[in-house]
């Protein structure tokens, strides 16, 4: 039976998604609890990667079971063993052709940031602390023009290894909080670093440090012109779109 | 020169507020910064102790400095180096015979639960899971009666010192959230633990496992009547009230 979770995790304990050998991972928490349950080794298939530190509002992942539990049960017995930074949301069985990450349509991630003259307490690991006074119009003009069929090689981390680099936007939305501001981008697949690279411009356009010029900047496709990269700390995987499964 | 503070404090990474040799305290954390500043020993006195994992949304200290550094540079000046779990929030000069503790009429307290099925994994050591279906209207008719003036032995721990167990309580509130509650109480003064047993009892009243009798259990003065005390994670000291310095 191949089983699909939904899951959460708060990212500040981890060392990313992905299984590193000696490093607390998502990954690795995961499929060390599995392999004790099934006294085999499991591997789990996610939909996405998370760097470390980044968080999971909604991660999904699957792997194929042999053992005869209940779909339901599996949510009530994985939250009993994993650790409490891991939750853990649905489960339900697939098709046996169904892939966690080859079948996922487009992906949500939400980016928060609080600008109070000195850093909260309660935020540490959990959103990013930008002390700066924010245009919001600025920023949502700057904003508007990721929305589209592009080619993200301007805002992708240079590390990245995939040649092709032309992504689908299709919502990149501002919210103003109590004490900052939260983005929200939904696109079809993203390249490396890509959302923290598109803030880390938003937020320098907002503080006045650089014009809004993003269609120049995508068209040039030059990693070098947005050197920076918003904090992982701040990113929060928020949810993964599937035709079939949700 | 004395100097009021004012600050917050994430409870999660301290065994508590007081100073314990060899371990990670709120006050231990305070006075090495001061005493490297001063380049000598320098002792805090807070309003309040708190327990280890409790937090403070405000806790107000005060020292005595013989440098000549204005009362609004010391908040600069300890945001920059103290640790990203205690935050300075304002710092003002005094008379000398203010005392942070002696002075202080009253305090308020919050206590923050949330009632999900499971764990949720941004909460950790910031509000206390109690998975229960709670009745609102009986845990209000419960909290009514705590509010006067009342020999609070029933409600505090055995371990408390004190001998005058008369205490009075201003306020004692109910509010709810997207997913639990916050209770909010205000008195002039709390006996060890006193919230934390308030607060377990008001809970076991609403979900029904017993039937709310405060008044009886108040005049009985006898500590096991309650013997739940709620975790410290969902206690926050929220404010210390003077009638001259605020």
């Amino acid at each position: 039976m191949r089983l699909f979770v939904k899951l959460q995790y708060n990212g500040r304990g981890f060392h990313g998604f992905q299984y590193q050998h000696g490093q607390r991972t998502v990954q690795g928490e995961i499929e060390r609890i599995l392999s004790k349950i099934h006294k085999s080794f499991v591997r789990i298939h996610p939909a996405s990667r998370t760097d470390s530190g980044v968080h999971a509002l909604e991660q999904c992942i699957h792997f194929d079971t042999t053992l005869s539990i209940p779909a339901d049960h599996w949510e009530f017995m994985l939250n009993r063993y994993l650790p409490a930074d891991i939750s853990v949301t649905d489960t339900a069985e697939v098709n046996e052709s169904f892939h966690a990450r080859y079948d996922a349509e487009g992906k949500t991630y939400r980016y928060k940031i609080y600008h109070t003259k000195y850093k909260n307490p309660f935020y540490i690991g959990l959103k990013t602390h930008y002390p700066k006074v924010l245009d919001k119009e600025k920023m949502q003009r700057a904003m508007v023009p990721f929305v589209g069929r592009h080619d993200f090689t301007s805002f992708s981390s240079a590390k990245g290894a995939v040649k092709d680099k032309e992504r689908e936007i299709t919502e990149f939305q501002l919210f103003e909080t109590e004490d900052g501001f939260e983005f929200v981008v939904t696109g079809t697949g993203f390249l490396y670093n890509m959302v923290r690279v598109m803030v880390a411009y938003v937020l320098e356009v907002g503080e006045g440090k650089r014009e809004a010029d993003t269609i120049n900047i995508i068209n040039q496709r030059e990693r070098t012109l947005v050197p920076g990269t918003a904090p992982a700390e701040g990113l929060y995987l928020e949810r993964i779109y599937y035709g079939t499964v949700q």
